[in-house]
């Protein structure tokens, strides 16, 4: 078993850097407050004896060595960047908890065949620069390096300058480490294991997703004085299509979601009608028919939406993966693992996409699930106890160290 | 009839400060450009020999005198203000105007018993720091000073400090003037003229206003891994009541309208469901019990939307002024001017806001209206003719001249 104390302050000082304005955190991807939550996890890594390795995308790869030079590593690990009213564990969990499992491998002297490697990505979160999951996705060739350094936050900067800024472009090639399994533990970010009372969450899938981002052209007009049937209005054109994402997604039910995080009005005044709304959907199934229906549909009625108010209606899709199946044998080590050490388990499909989704294409992959108060995540309040974020450090420590072979 | 080439040039010359981004202008308020603009037009008004006062509020008055000094005085104006991507006309043809017919008298050596006082009001756009009219509404005892001065703009900046900081706060009471008359001259920033074919608009009424902020509470939640029927989902209550605005304004037709201009969402990022909406309804008649009428819809059925998707609603009544009837005697001197003038008019009512709507409430009060290519207003691509406008600036002359009496 894992020191699930240790774990704990480890996550409560990591929560001290970036802090939010209601508890949570706002530690965005390569941000000072990022720089410096890395400088701790690495002042950690070289405390348990690691060696650190960082990519060109940043991502940080501490490694226990293993008793076999040939044998490839077991990566494990998640992310330490948040949203920007994130909460303290949703990343920062699978990353603590992977440098508690080499912790806990030290504190025992137990040797494995296999190196492992904490793992740290780069930009999992998306919410400064789109798309999510990115360092990742450049590791899994889903990417390009170029197109990752191109990516702008809503003020125009690049992901790269930012990058070079806080001083964390490593040297390695992006994707050259090869896998020999990649597992991440992670809060569920919903409210399925609290709801079934369960204490891990065996995942087995995790759904795809579409991230649409649509520019409306309306024309901008005095709210007063422009007649109702002279307007083009965007700002209307939006709604419809708001609740036409809202009908698809229910219509499409059990197995689908889909909402807008996000909304641009331009001039953005309070008596000019939109000249130009820009705003983002994100649908997921973990069905690939239903998730690519979907989108279908909503890229048919969308424009025909605006047509009938003349409104213009450009769609660009900004973000993908599709349904990711982990591994079998991984997926049933997690599940033995929680069975030996009596745990409360049931096999989970993820929500929310994941570096593991992305890993999936080049190794071996599966995850662990914690449950989390009300299945509320991306929210300052986002909360786990102490004991539930234990129960899964152990699971993955038993299924990681099954891996790694002792 | 005024020299409508001196008046064109003065507004192209005054367009040259604050420039947009597409050949309008971005002359907000108490910004520096605005700080320049007023320099230009003091000069102005200094070459035309006029005496400038400044008020408390940074209105600014330039004097002609009369030839007794027992009369009160005619005022004449607009404002220099402009939207974030507003126009060259609107609100700045009144002011230039209002110069463009004393500089005419001074030409023609026509001497008044009355003064005639050319008026720049400060924040008639309302953009910046709502509500609209803000310097007028004090003017009439609308508003008191201390509200003014504490309205604060997007970055948290007081109206007070910024009017100070630009170097225009001025000592006079704001009201203490006492006023003969006071006339507008403004673009219809409507299509109705244009439709209609006429040069001129005599602006009878002025429709009346409420604008209404609404806060949406929802619950900020992961857009992935929160299912359908958890979410508590503030923008899709948000895009509902925007359909029913929408709603509310086609069956209180004709005479009404009602539209949304500004939205901010919290946190604003992709995978977020928004915790908290804002937002602004904009709804007008020049029928007082439609307007209370939409109003009180408005207000009854948002909270219906809001509660069956479980989100929190306030809704804050943050600018008002109630349909105004102009002067019967000085409407007709406007008729008649353009009648004798040879100009084609019709009556109108003003669909947007204007200073002349606070005035009315302590002296006579009209308006005259030109025409703007296809009813646009609050858009950088507003246009009139040289000719559309100086028509309106001799109806101006004419029915000014006869109210201050030779
Ligand atoms: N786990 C998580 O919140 N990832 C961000 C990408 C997503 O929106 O699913
Ligand atoms: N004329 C004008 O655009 N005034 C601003 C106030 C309003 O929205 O009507």
């Amino acid at each position: 078993r894992v020191n699930g104390d240790r774990l704990w302050d480890s996550l409560m000082d990591m929560a001290k850097i970036g802090p939010g304005i209601a508890g949570g955190n706002n530690r965005q991807t390569l941000t000072d407050s990022d720089a410096e939550g890395r400088n701790l996890f690495r002042t950690w890594c070289e405390g348990a004896g690691l060696t650190l390795g960082v990519d060109k995308m940043g991502t940080m790869f501490a490694t226990r060595p293993g008793t076999d030079p040939d044998a490839l590593p077991v990566y494990v690990g998640s992310h330490l960047d948040t949203q920007p009213t994130g909460g303290k564990y949703d990343g920062v969990l699978g990353v603590l908890s992977a440098l508690e499992v080499v912790r806990s491998m030290n504190d025992l002297g137990v040797k494995t065949k296999h190196p492992i490697v904490v793992t740290n990505w780069t930009n999992e979160e998306g919410a400064r620069f789109a798309p999510a999951m990115l360092a990742s996705g450049v590791f899994a060739g889903v990417h390009t390096l170029e197109y990752a350094y191109d990516r702008k936050d809503p003020d125009g900067k690049t992901f790269g300058d930012e990058l070079k800024r806080i001083g964390w472009v490593g040297d390695e090639e992006v994707g050259a480490r090869k896998m020999h399994a990649y597992f991440e533990y992670h809060i569920e970010q919903g409210p399925i294991l609290e709801v079934e009372n369960k204490q891990i969450g065996v995942v087995t899938h995790c759904q795809g997703l579409w991230w649409l981002e649509f520019t409306l052209t309306g024309r901008e007009a005095h709210t007063g004085s422009t007649p109702m049937n002279m307007r083009v209005n965007a700002g209307l054109a939006m709604s419809r299509i708001m609740e036409m994402v809202q009908t698809v997604a229910m219509e499409n039910q059990p197995g689908a979601v889909g909402g807008v995080g996000q909304v641009f009005f331009t001039p953005n005044s309070r008596n000019v009608l939109p000249g130009k709304v820009v705003f983002t959907v994100d649908i997921r199934s973990p069905d690939q028919a239903k998730l690519d229906g979907m989108r279908a549909r909503i890229e048919a009625e969308a424009p025909k939406i605006c047509e009938a108010l003349g409104v213009g209606c450009t769609i660009e899709a900004i973000g993908h993966f599709a349904p990711v199946t982990f591994d079998p044998t991984l997926v049933s080590r997690v599940r033995g693992a929680a069975e030996r050490l009596g745990y409360s388990h049931m096999d989970l499909i993820s929500g929310a996409g994941h570096d593991a989704c992305w890993a999936a294409k080049v190794a071996p992959t599966t995850m662990v699930m914690c449950p989390c108060v009300g299945g509320l995540s991306h929210n300052e309040a986002e909360d786990i106890s102490k004991e539930w974020a234990t129960a899964g450090a152990d699971v993955l420590f038993h299924a990681v160290v099954e891996t790694a072979e002792i």
